[in-house]
């Protein structure tokens, strides 16, 4: 029987396949007790070893399949594995209480995760997951039992679970696997990320798909409406075939316009920059067109170690942008890490909220030698590229007088030194807090450029944690009072011949593309993957048209109202 | 030698008199393994009822000194002892972890602090050192420790602590307690809160004036400044002598306002209102002089009990405070509580940033039972004076439209049942999120009335949580953004003949008082010890010249510019 069963769409796309269900493992263990404790710390570390073969094979396989960035979660679960707190604590259980090492990993791993899920952090929280996924390797080897192994599938199929842990994702064969789905998650989980980076079409969050189906039952997964049909009749399989064709041509379609250069129906250029995490990044960014790199994190060079990184590492990194991107624009922003990002090796506080507390360039003006170093490693790769610096969560025009004065002390030191440091490069703010786009006339006097960052600046203007489900409604990218802070900053940059870009997930976004396009934004910066569409429909797309109805926009009382009225006014595709 | 400290004014008034060290115990616990943990728990409970002894003993003390309504912290302080929540799991933990009571107390303890320490709720704060009190009596009596005793003191002191407990604030002598000084806490913690009542100068968050001094020292504690003496010369001290004349003849002059109008010096009428948090509140409110509650909290209501309040009891405690009033305006905000397990009848989420989570309007929407019970409580008491119902947290315009709604249909089903509804109250907002304030023009035509609540709407504006010590310099009430958006607020409501008042801690402030007037603020809305020093400032200042002034005041670039600006042009006393 033909059912339709609703989820969120994580990864555009449509596949059309039978299921394949990956299995939750039996790991039930059995508490027993051993005589001779070494030859079972032994048969412990063993499995270690074993879990640690595959993780670094599946590093490996994930550096080349989904990038540097997304495979350093391996490395995040190989530290665990050699964590001494960790391994030795069930060997220590083992020798005590004289029992078998699958009971002691069992009761280790439950007071970690315990631990660390009652901690109000993210990145906790993370570890949490970090340690499940970990355990139940071990576990499996110590068990004999096998993981599904999704690097097994050899046949075209839609991958079914309950959750999709980052190891299960990060083997998914592209060539077989044509879309998943799970019953838990969200569009901003990790297994959804991944999803779209390896640009298969995925469903999350049905809470009930694991129930619904059994091995090869055909199905139908809509990544663009995060429907899921359930043993389709013929008609329905046809109607999605066709649009899975039309898709795919669309999709061909944006394909030519790899080259081409962003403009509007009535001849306007704008600039579609990609958003990077690595510089490996790069490669996705210029294969999608991407004409600049209008966000460059560089959080990925102070996480998954035990110490921050050198100067001359991130001199690295950042030349290798800067050249890597040629006479293009590149704007790095400097480190945002606290709020729900933390570093072991720096001692930061736990705190109520994260999201309102000491992060970025708080944390950056307050231990000015992590700054400064960073400052160092982006003046000397100034001259290899078109370099754009930009401080994020600036909430204070003394904040960016304070930093951009570290930044000109360290220029004059450089070159005291004899280095070379280029005399043009731009230093510019996230625009993210909303004192900074009210008072944006202020801050245009003094800076450079200005990104908006839509995904901070959305959840603190209306109050309301954008990783909170229970106020998920309030993330609101066409409330009125974002949209006048959006057009308040843009006037205030052009007022002071100053440009204005954007850098969240908003500027990728269909409804939002023409209003922002009305607005007079610069610069939309988006993930790689969305630079073509956006290019497809800015080529359809008058910027007079919107212009004209700029003043109709803002004056809408709700977002509804708004984005009622912007997909009547500019059909999208 | 002499020194001088500095910390938070946190109580007006001038003390001079030597120091009185109330020692900290030295509570410094051991966790052990315990194998007979009945045995322990024994004598958890042991500890408990000696505890529970003594503060019925303070409570009864305190009756007298302080008067009933003080004298109620101990009764809360009693309940948490009789929590089950609270001592069945301190015996869980040491029944699962096999621990010694001190470290299951301690465990449970800091959970417990920790969760009601995220609330942005003045009840729920008051929670957690209601929680940190009780645990510090019960752990003295498990170590065997003697905890200091503040009733005992009979000469004149001046007393100094690392910080002070509601119960040590509690038995403080007022006849020879000239003072106070500790070195943590704030000018909203309980113990300040405690020394304006008790009308004793008090200098809180110094850091280090335990360190600074010995039993005996001289000092000097200006609780209008924030400094502290230490051995002052003779010459400091005939000044101080003189300023603590000075402030005395100043307060019998405010007293002299009590009755009068509160105009400013070229005769235009503002209202001057208190804040309260309970019925009996209204007491000091009219006292102080107050023409109006501008903030009637009703979270006392739901607080300290194991079920929803009943309707009647709302409409008995709202009755009383409108009668109270007479026909003086009172705004009653309905529940602004968010996600937290103090209130044991309702089941809300742990949240990883509960500034931004699930709170007020967001759960009132969503538990419309327990919304609508307030709305009856709130519509039937409307007949009994000059009642004015205010929504927190409104992000958007749907939310107003929804909660107005339900109220519509509760004052329908209440004329249906014959129940009397007045017909003349006004229904408004809370402005506390920037969202808001920002689109203040389409709030306008729909709401009757504007409160700001500056203490959210700053530390939104700013995406700085305001409890958090690291990132309080972000906490700037004459940041250009936020005296722009309240102008914006002010202006809008005017447009459409609305009036705009403002309820958070900024509407007392002597420097935010000439710039608010200037901005039109109708309704000032603060503390009752604050309403007769405001009435004096109005008195002496010309709403003509700050209206002058405004363009000038917003279109500073910093807080700090501001500042300077208002204090220079409009003396403070």
């Amino acid at each position: 029987m033909s059912k339709v069963v609703k989820g969120i769409a994580a990864s555009n796309g449509i596949a059309i396949a039978k299921a394949f269900i990956l299995e939750e493992p039996n790991l039930t263990i059995e508490k027993t007790t051993v005589s001779n404790t070494e030859e079972e710390n032994d048969r412990f570390s063993k499995a270690l070893d074993v879990a640690k073969g595959e993780l670094e094979g599946i590093r490996e396989h994930a550096k080349v399949t989904l990038g540097e960035e997304e495979a350093e979660i391996f490395s995040a679960h190989l530290l665990v594995l050699s964590d001494p707190e960790f391994v030795d604590q069930v060997k220590a259980v083992v020798t005590s209480e004289k029992i078998n090492a699958e009971a002691a990993l069992d009761q280790v791993s439950s007071t970690f995760v315990t631990m660390f899920e009652s901690m109000d952090n993210a990145y906790m929280k993370e570890r949490a997951a970090d340690i499940k996924d970990v355990t139940k390797r071990v576990m499996s080897h110590l068990l004999g039992v096998d993981i599904s192994d999704p690097s097994a599938i050899d046949e075209e199929v839609i991958v079914i679970a309950h959750d999709l842990t980052p190891s299960d994702t990060a083997q998914l064969n592209k060539q077989f696997v044509q879309g998943f789905a799970t019953n838990i998650g969200g569009r901003t989980s990790h297994s959804s990320i991944m999803a779209r980076s390896l640009e298969i079409p995925a469903v999350v969050g049905t809470s009930t798909i694991t129930e619904e189906i059994s091995n090869g039952t055909w199905l139908i997964v809509d990544g663009l409406s995060g429907n899921i049909h359930i043993n389709p009749s013929d008609e329905t399989v046809e109607e999605f075939k066709t649009k899975q064709s039309r898709y795919e041509e669309k999709k061909a379609e944006w394909a030519k316009l790899k080259n081409e250069p962003s403009v509007t129906a009535d001849g306007v250029h704008v600039e579609l920059a990609a958003n990077i995490g690595t510089p490996d990044d790069i490669e996705g960014a210029l294969a999608n067109g991407a004409e600049g790199v209008g966000l460059f994190r560089t959080e990925f060079l102070y996480m998954g170690r035990t110490e921050l990184p050198t100067e001359d590492e991130q001199f690295e990194s950042y030349k290798k942008v800067l050249e890597g991107m040629g006479d293009k624009p590149v704007v790095i922003r400097t480190l945002d890490i606290g709020g729900d990002k933390e570093l072991p090796y720096l001692e930061l506080p736990k705190e109520m909220n994260p999201f309102l507390g000491y992060r970025a360039i708080r944390l950056c003006l307050d231990q000015t030698d992590i700054f400064r170093t960073q400052l160092r490693a982006l003046l000397r790769a100034s001259v290899y590229g078109n370099l754009k610096i930009m401080f994020p969560m600036i909430a204070t025009l003394e904040e960016f007088r304070q930093a951009k004065a570290l930044l000109e002390e360290e220029k004059e030191q450089l070159q005291n030194e004899g280095v070379d440091v280029s005399d043009s490069f731009e230093v510019g703010i996230m625009v993210e807090i909303p004192s900074t786009a009210v008072i944006a006339d202020q801050f245009a006097k003094e800076v450079d450029f200005f990104s908006i960052g839509t995904n901070d600046l959305i959840q603190y203007t209306l109050a309301a944690d954008r990783m909170n489900e229970q106020v998920a409604y309030l993330y609101q990218p066409y409330h009125p009072a974002v949209l006048r802070l959006i057009s308040n900053v843009i006037d205030a940059a052009h007022k002071e011949g100053k440009w204005a870009g954007m850098c969240g997930e908003m500027a990728g976004d269909e409804v939002a593309l023409p209003i922002l396009l009305g607005l007079g934004l610069d610069e939309f910066s988006m993930s790689a993957t969305s630079i073509l569409p956006a290019r497809s429909q800015l080529l359809e797309t008058k910027k007079a048209d919107v212009e004209a109805v700029k003043a109709e926009i803002l004056g809408h009382a709700t977002s509804k109202d708004i984005e009622a009225y912007v997909r009547n006014a500019f059909p999208m595709q």
